[in-house]
């Protein structure tokens, strides 16, 4: 085997060994199994949200068995587990819908009967904030959905999109916490969030909340939107500000003082899983950063940079290397092509390395699923550019990263993995 | 001193070790007395270019004295330096002109006298390239800067409009190597230039040229322009690419056996005199990568997550932590504000700061000027965002970074610094 041959090869075992750290059922078996204090309830309650929900609360049975006295979950359509007592509702997504509202007004059904001596498991992923819409009256699905447009429109952020949507939940926001109390809580998180901010990981139903209805009604006027958005919503925001209505749980609130949220999977500990392995493999190790964002193409050029000062002057660590960072970068979409950010990292990196020997970039998502695309992501080294025999500033220019690893047999492909933890970037040399 | 100050001055104190570093004068007089051939030579000649040429030759006269038999270098207009043996040339620039040529025919004219008994010290600085147009007859100064504006319009890289210009000069791309044969030739090189490019750096006087007329012709093709640029330039590449033209000098080429090209200071060596000084205040470090390029906002941000990982967990140093990286970013202009590349670069980085305790980004250019403002550069931290009291994400979408940190005095002002090896980057955490 060349060694260009064997540093990919060592790549691909390294990505299988972040999406094994990141699959739901493992993180859920091995979090429940780790704890001393389970037999201690009288009653466990399972509930939960989230892409990857069904697969959680089957391996959380598992452990469990007949301990679930009962328990609720929305998933998305079409999701293949099956579970035995906890009951699973099939919810809009990534539009909420009215089978969301009943879902999760049966977990919050479900959460309101437990008492002191009962455990509720709270299960979220990705994609749980869509499938649990929970509007509180008389504000309407409808209108929240009208507020989150108006609010995307303007080009608010996701802090400011989630102060207001919190407000106008009765789920959201720590909301859940409230109602589960005076239960245990355990939350059991695969984090899709950059950070692993636990209030912004479905929309945090059991973290503390530190927006409040005045934060809400500023994000309102700082797009204009007070007088825009429909009625039921404004007067819900403003008469929670004159203190009419009770605010979300905020830090310190003596609801939180018997919930645990763990992150069970998220982009970090799949980062710690491709180090422990490519250590395993002989590569001196680094990880540089689990919150990658920005645009794809710069902040692969950044990649490919580290990877020729390693090549050229050992530095920031000697051959064999492999530096591993994590995130979720985005793609400012110009041209027509196809691809994906994962894709078109590689491709970015590509046109830097060229002509660089025994350097390597890898990129690829979690989730098995990079942009509207069949693969995950791409390999790049310095002899992509002459293999491909093509343009790659025209096929970088084109946003055309698929058909470019395509033609050379250089996209990284698993098929869906059932997980999202974001990102794995890999820079290697020998 | 609270925390943050002292790390506020630490990234000053490293910054002006890095710019030590890349003195001109300081290097020139290292590399010449470090050196044990100097005694050697019948004749020593020194010619040169560049921004900094003034001052390079002003310390080869320190070192070599009497030794000097003569010399000429083309500087900008209104260089501050003094030589005694060395004649001083002001030429255009950034816009060649006809002083630019006398001066480069001047040099030509003195390297032809040199003979194998002799030395020929080559000073090349920034702007070399400039301010050394030499167009080979019958192709004027002026066909030469049409056919440039026409590549540049296009899009054309700096690979390919070098591999155009080389094969319209009498003095780039080896052929100053050429002429100064038999004579022995030493470049002295502050590199401006990202990869410190040696046929790159000044247009590669005294270095072996791997582009020929066929490349400076198909670089025509590509780009549809063979029949737009001046006549006289048409012709002479295409008599070139018949063989009727010598070409440059090639990699191999027995004149550059005598020739000995010293990179005297870098964005690499100022990297390193930026880990020496770190180390000696206390940190940890890590040199990152000397070749960051891409969009500045996106690098920024990435420079952002290793702080918060560095910061959070510890990775991949512990703090007290001092990463270090260099090169040259991009700012894509879409707003009407006034900043540059490394104050944007910290502005992004602010962003995501926000928050993050003893954690700081640093970011200057060593040139001492950043875009067209009188600041080098800025410093971002945890509380920068909120000390500004003005939105960050709007000053950036404005590319307004100046005004920005201005009003809360946290620009890096240093004036002009008479060198430039492009910028550095810290990312500091205690």
């Amino acid at each position: 085997m060349t060694a260009a041959k064997r540093m990919r090869n060592d790549a691909l075992a390294i990505f299988r060994a972040a999406l094994k750290a990141a699959d739901p059922s493992h993180a859920v078996e091995q979090a429940l199994r780790a704890r001393k204090d389970l037999a201690r309830y009288e009653r466990v309650f399972v509930v939960g949200a989230g892409k990857a929900a069904g697969t959680m609360a089957r391996a959380a049975e598992r452990v469990l068995g007949r301990r679930v006295f009962a328990g609720s979950i929305n998933v998305k359509d079409g999701d293949p587990a099956r579970t035995r007592r906890i009951e699973m509702r099939a919810c809009g997504h990534p539009t909420p819908d009215a089978r969301g509202v009943d879902g999760t007004r049966r977990i919050v059904e479900l959460c309101s009967q437990a008492g002191e001596r009962d455990l509720v498991v709270f299960l979220v992923s990705g994609g749980a904030s869509a499938l649990t819409p929970f509007p509180t009256p008389p504000v309407t699905l409808r209108d929240k959905q009208a507020t989150t447009k108006l609010l995307l429109a303007c080009g608010a952020s996701i802090d400011e999109l989630n102060a207001v949507r919190k407000h106008l939940s009765m789920f959201k926001g720590g909301q859940l916490a409230r109602v589960a109390a005076p239960a245990r809580v355990l939350g059991l998180i695969l984090s899709d969030v950059v950070g692993d901010k636990l209030d912004v990981i479905g929309s945090g139903p059991t973290a503390p909340d530190s927006s409040t209805f005045d934060t809400a009604l500023s994000v309102l006027d700082r797009y204009a939107l007070r007088g825009q958005v429909p009625k039921r919503v404004r007067e819900r925001l403003e008469q929670g500000a004159v203190g009419s209505i009770a605010e979300t749980p905020k830090p310190g609130d003596a609801v939180f003082e018997r919930v645990e949220n763990v992150i069970v999977g998220s982009n970090r500990t799949s980062l710690d899983a491709a180090e422990r392995k490519a250590k395993e493999l002989g590569y001196r190790t680094m990880i540089l950063a689990s919150t990658v964002e920005g645009e794809t193409r710069d902040v692969g050029r950044m990649h490919a940079a580290i990877a020729r000062e390693i090549a050229t002057s050992g530095r920031p660590l000697r051959p064999p290397a492999c530096v591993i960072s994590g995130g979720e970068t985005t793609v400012t979409l110009k041209g027509r092509g196809k691809g994906g950010r994962n894709q078109e990292f590689a491709l970015a990196a590509a046109i830097d390395l060229a002509g660089l020997e025994n350097a390597l970039i890898f990129s690829a998502g979690t989730d098995g699923t990079d942009g509207p695309t069949d693969a995950a992501g791409a390999i790049a080294d310095g002899e992509t550019t002459a293999r491909a025999k093509r343009d790659a500033a025209k096929a970088l220019d084109e946003n055309d990263s698929y058909e470019y690893f395509r033609g050379i047999e250089d996209l990284v492909i698993t098929g869906p993995t059932g997980t999202n933890v974001m990102d794995l970037h890999l820079v290697m040399a020998r």
